[in-house]
């Protein structure tokens, strides 16, 4: 590959007139542009990355950290912050957390190694307190999916909470009241939420069901099988269900089905996300819808600002769930 | 931020020292590298990776290029690369090339201007011949899911023709003759094998059928659904379905459903990829495997080996597919 020198040579001038035109100083003469820039084409030569970060000490990366890259809700929420980046003439430089603390913390140390200046940070794992640490050493650092009190301005997030109130209260409009709710094993605050919002509704309508009706397992097709197998197995006289997620409420519909129950007609069934699944399984799943691609837009937006010492004009933080209607709620 | 020099004034040493325990240089003694260590826990100071790439003339990372991150067939590739990744010390850069030379081009030069020294591309849109050009610049790029003549060795690619092949022979194989083909509009290479998979299955069997029998439209669920209707307008008495891929099944699928034909038992399909929503659809998808995990994994390693002049162990470069059976084919 061919060396600052050999474009030197090439261009009839020193190495530090090289340095110059490629760092854009005013100090370099429109010749010294042109016959710096007719030789690095001729010897297919790339500005070294690293060594421009060095010199304008800023970095052109943007970081976004997020559970795990394979689940289409992570790949909805890096897409939307790469078009940001993109619009800002910015690469992402992205990071698996797995939603456990040590993860999540190398990948972080990664991310500002790097020297990412605006980093989006999708963090489950690590406590409060550690990511106000992090969030001191970087300015432009801004979290989505997550709520801390005393970083209130850099915190985008969804009502969890309303968004089961709605899909219960949903439910219950249409003539249900023996609603079980599939909850997940994830020890995180989105799990907290939305069994607060579902017993909410329960209690705002005056329905009181016993712990029985509450069931857990992995956030994932296979824990929503466990915990509607669960379900069933109790003998509650369920007639509807709202699942912690889209793929919870998937695996307890290949339960239900297998089990014989029609979906709407015997019970009916609401998820959470408004995931890429969502309209393929059947029946199309009625579901409460997560706008993660405005809010990670949204976050890349302001991790920028902050990182710019720009002003940040007021608005939204804690973005609301809205419920999107298919075929799995049946009237009783 | 700390810097280099806070970090030597604070532990009594020089700039130099600093530099020389960061970089872990033989030269330097027991007590500055208890003293520096001290000193940058203190003042929390992190050592510039981009320094630390130049000093060292290597960086730490690697380089992926796909074509929609949000697509769970790339977040896949990228999951498995990034294992390989991190069991060999190094963070990944990820750029989308959206399917288009233009944008395969500008996320490659990203990549490359960011010294990734071993990179995985899964490109579209560039010719043979311009991606010959990159790989000729940086000698860790390794393509997946591409097959460059001239660059055999460093191509990991599936038989898509073989997949298509399979899927069309295991329903010729439960009696079907009428066999329509839905295929994709992408002017791709994996259009025209799995089109000529379909083909030449059909012919070994004896079966002729005219161009009817095939149909276009975008590789998703949308574009499945228009051409399921095109194929349905056409009075062409089909008894089973080849789909481009799963997307496409699927969207297929929901075409037959509004039309009150029923899967498998009126009429069969076959989908292509064995992604996510496969197990999803009703009913489960029969489908072809892409086996795309250990064919990202077999990639990132080789790219990596490359990159390191290591010997190249023969390995398989072109993976072949199989046959995942679930509900939606039914024996005539």
């Amino acid at each position: 590959m061919a060396t600052i020198k050999d474009v030197a040579k090439e261009a009839g001038v020193s190495v530090a007139t090289v340095s110059r035109v490629i760092n854009k100083s005013p100090k370099a003469s429109q010749i010294s542009i042109d016959n710096v820039t007719k030789a690095m084409a001729k010897l297919n030569y790339r500005p070294n990355a690293a060594a421009r970060a060095l010199v304008n000490q800023t970095t052109t990366t943007m970081g976004v950290l997020v559970g795990d890259v394979s689940d289409p809700f992570f790949g909805s929420l890096i897409k939307s912050v790469d078009g940001i980046a993109r619009d800002n003439g910015k690469h992402l430089l992205i990071g698996n957390g797995y939603h456990n603390a040590e993860d999540e913390r190398r990948a972080l140390e990664i991310l500002i190694n790097s020297r990412c200046e605006a980093i989006i940070v999708h963090a489950k794992g690590l406590s409060d307190e550690e990511l106000i640490g992090y969030a001191q050493e970087v300015k432009g650092m801004v979290f989505i999916n997550r709520h801390i009190p005393q970083l209130a301005e850099r915190c985008i997030s969804l009502d969890n909470r309303k968004g089961a109130y709605l899909a219960t209260e949903y439910l219950i409009r249409h003539g249900h009241r023996k609603i079980a709710c599939i909850s997940s094993t994830h020890n995180i605050e989105d799990t907290v939420q939305r069994k607060d919002g579902y017993l909410a509704a329960l209690s705002d309508h005056g329905i009181e069901l016993s712990k029985s009706y509450i069931e857990y397992g992995d956030p994932n097709s296979d824990g929503g099988e466990i915990a509607m197998t669960n379900l069933l197995s109790k003998s509650l006289d369920i007639t509807a269900v709202v699942a912690y997620n889209d793929y919870m409420a998937a695996g307890a519909l290949t339960t239900l089905d297998q089990n014989g129950f029609k979906v709407p007609e015997s019970i009916s069934m609401v998820g959470f996300d408004d995931g890429l699944i969502a309209r393929f399984v059947h029946p199309s799943l009625t579901t409460v819808r997560y706008p993660i691609e405005i809010m990670a837009e949204r976050a890349a937006n302001l991790a920028l600002a902050i990182s710019r010492d720009e002003v940040i004009e007021e608005e939204t933080a804690v973005f609301t769930p809205t419920l999107v209607r298919r075929n799995s709620v049946h009237q009783r």
